[in-house]
């Protein structure tokens, strides 16, 4: 690691005749350089000036790059003296109350085949994961889309209906749009150092579909899948529905921690938010990261990351992903515009290992019948003239005026004395109450004031072991909106603690 | 039936002060009228002046009226004598030759467990039926995108994306979106007589989500599903992958003809296509529609009515949904706008009984998180504004005369000799080949002369009792196209006859 010096490294990769500009191109080779660990924590990146000179680009160039890097966290500057790669080994997180034991399966049990259900369909609707109240605060998981680059886009569409587009009216092709996922593999490349060909990058409609074809395609019925306790309902009732035995791993504050007896028996499939997990908002080490591929390769099962919301870090460091550190080809990394843009669109990805490539490519086409590359061409120019990224810098600053509002908040009505749980990340953070408060009493009183939270323990499979807390989500809200909103809860709470 | 009388009976129906144009609201009353039967074939209409006097409209109104009813095989004009009911129980197919017997289950095989995937996604995998080309003579199944009306299209989309229509970028509300499930209602009950309210209209992507939603609803992994022999592969594909049991079940000219050995052990699901059988074309008769509903309430099994693409009949009668004739809430009515508009869209609907509609509306939220609502609102405003109604008018001719070109280079190179099979309507024919002739072999020696068949036995689920044919879509190609292609599929059939 010592021998590594950038700028020979540099002159080794960067391509100075490149399709996409300069700026981006020496960030992403940068930004890689930190994540895939060949510069150390501490170590001083060489000054703008000369590795203008060694590159021969403009030295603004450099300067924006390095701004960029600041300001999302790969380096931070030492003041006049130049500047230096984060620690990204540091744990931030604090450390959330895990469940103590591992937990038995308990999939949900509807009641039994009525004269109109199916009694999977009398399951799946037994439990519902869907909400209606989609904005305002604090109802978790969802952008602001009043922050959506509405004129932009408007303009790209345009150009592109002018142009009489038969060929992107049909369905599309096995796999998606062709430019979409070379846009993407460039993109996830860059931001998420997911290594992949575009021949990899299958579209979805976003994390439900890609849970699907990938439980119909790697996962026959009674299967073993692993997800985290707690998780997202929405993956959970979906790996029931499909006839699968989940085992609920728990997690601790670093992340998933499976424990010997259930290591002796593996899973076929392991679903896992290693960026984020959801809801607790805690990162996986790099030890935990590395056991888990370990784990995955002796036993053969395969790894679902749900990459849902790791564009949105505030301060905290950034995070490789979990398929930029596979070795073996056992990781399926999924992601969505849902967050980053808006969930209406449903548009969703997955980045599956060159051997899964052309199954499925195939098996998206035949279940599901794609379309829509009216929308995925736009989203594709959009991508490629960096709109997206210029997007997710706009309001990752204004959702991380609105988590600093809402954790003023708390802290005025109740000091110290209620822990916020999670990263300094997401689109959500975590309020623990103390043990023994029925979170889901809050829930209910609060919205009856007219305001939307999630119970924390609603998130467990074995509730008598979940830590009482409440999600509030703050990125849909205002700080006009949350404040008020903020009072209202607060008054609620206080009822019970 | 003797004592209905239309005038006095759409006195009584027609509301003066409604918001769809008088037009609109005339012609769904008559159709249905005739649809529903209390019209008897022969009967006469009045005449266009004394139904504006008894209804108090323009007589150009009732003008406008009867000629679209007569275009679209409603009613026919006698010579200066009026305007009589066409007689719509009169069966105009030609018989092709249906199977001599019912057919054991014969489900598809794949290879067992591989190192990467799934026993059911081998399966799956084994038996694509999804095809890269989707242009062209003869592709079947697809409409001539080049009609897509992109105008009108566009100017109604940038009014909408000019509102700022945040509400719109959201997850859609479980069903879909509200507009949209209430505009379909409209137009389904004038146009296919389907009886229900908006809450009844769940959107869907398309026929596959459709079918994907009912299984998982309605049928539990090892239940029984009588398909049609033959069917859709896509459908046949979809509904194996879901673990259930296969038996096909002989069409005859009439349609779906379940033979007493099949009746004995009753389906919980049948999947039929009675307005355009697929892919032979024949229609389902009346008598075979009520033994159909019958069966169904007798032995309580749900029925999948698959209508997609009854639009397009060319000069026959008109025919009413089998959903229409249901009085006792079996009928799933399945529709999309796949060959209406273009494939690329993505929109689609089921239109449940009213028991099933809350089940339905939440599953297809819980299951697939649907959105897309910014499309959807335009295309509310399409069907509202009626420009589907004149869309679907302008093209039929177009097909028409598609149809038309391909029969006369059938009739020119073989005379009579070549049976063409099914019922003026839908995107393709099948054009019979003598029995003993390959026909997969045909498809492949034409497709090495850039020519895109299918062949018909392959719709078979026991292809050893299949009719040879091919299906030759005819939508998706130019009179000129057509021409040459067919010169050139002839000189390949020549080979064979």
């Amino acid at each position: 690691m010592e021998s590594f010096v950038l700028s020979e490294w540099l002159q080794q990769h960067f391509d100075p005749a490149g399709d996409s500009p300069a700026y981006q191109r020496l960030y992403a080779l940068i930004s890689r350089a930190i994540l895939e660990g060949r510069m150390a924590a501490g170590a001083r990146l060489p000054s703008t000036r000369d590795l203008a000179a060694d590159l021969r680009i403009a030295r603004n160039t450099v300067l924006q790059v390095y701004d960029q890097l600041t300001e999302e966290g790969y380096v931070h500057a030492g003041v006049g003296r130049g500047t230096y790669v984060q620690d990204i080994s540091q744990d931030l997180v604090e450390a959330p109350v895990a469940p103590e034991d591992a937990r038995e399966e308990q999939a949900p049990h509807g009641a039994g085949r009525d004269a109109h259900l199916s009694r999977r369909g009398s399951r799946l609707l037994a439990h519902l994961g869907f909400s209606n109240r989609q904005s305002g605060a604090f109802m978790p998981g969802i952008p602001d889309v009043r922050e959506f680059p509405l004129k932009t886009w408007a303009r790209i569409q345009n150009r592109q209906w002018r142009e009489g587009p038969w060929d992107l009216m049909r369905y599309a092709p096995a796999g998606g749009y062709g430019p979409l996922r070379q846009a993407l593999s460039d993109y996830l490349g860059s931001v998420r150092s997911v290594r992949s060909t575009a021949a990899q990058v299958v579209m979805t409609t976003g994390i439900h579909q890609a849970i699907d074809v990938t439980v119909r395609l790697l996962c026959d019925p009674g299967d073993t899948v692993w997800i985290e306790e707690p998780a997202y309902w929405g993956v959970r009732n979906l790996l029931a529905s499909a006839g699968l035995k989940l085992v609920p791993i728990r997690v601790d504050d670093e992340g998933l921690w499976p424990g010997e007896a259930e290591r002796a028996q593996p899973p076929r499939l392991i679903v896992v938010a290693p960026s984020h997990q959801y809801p607790l908002g805690m990162v996986m080490s790099l030890a935990r990261r590395r056991m888990l591929l370990d784990y995955a390769r002796q036993v053969s099962c395969w790894i679902l990351e749900d990459d849902y919301d790791s564009e949105f870090r505030y301060g905290s460091r950034p995070l490789p992903s979990l398929q930029g550190m596979d070795e073996d080809g056992r990781v399926l990394y999924a992601g969505s515009f849902s967050k980053t843009l808006c969930p209406g669109l449903r548009v969703g990805f997955l980045v599956v290992p060159e051997a899964l490539s052309g199954a499925f490519a195939n098996a998206v086409a035949e279940l599901y019948r794609e379309g829509n590359m009216m929308l995925h061409s736009v989203l594709a120019e959009f991508i490629r003239e960096d709109h997206l990224s210029s997007h997710i810098r706009r309001v990752r600053r204004r959702y991380a005026e609105r988590r600093a509002c809402l954790i003023d908040g708390i802290r005025r009505h109740f000091g110290d004395t209620l822990e916020i749980v999670g990263d300094a990340a997401g689109l959500h953070l975590v309020l623990a109450l103390p043990e023994g408060v029925d979170d889901v009493l809050v829930e209910r009183d609060a919205l009856q004031q007219g305001v939307v939270t999630r119970a924390l323990s609603t998130y467990y499979m074995d509730r008598t072991h979940a830590r009482p807390g409440l999600l509030l989500g703050y990125a849909g809200a205002t700080p006009e909106e949350i404040r008020p909103a903020f009072d209202a809860l607060a008054r609620v709470i206080r009822r019970y603690v």
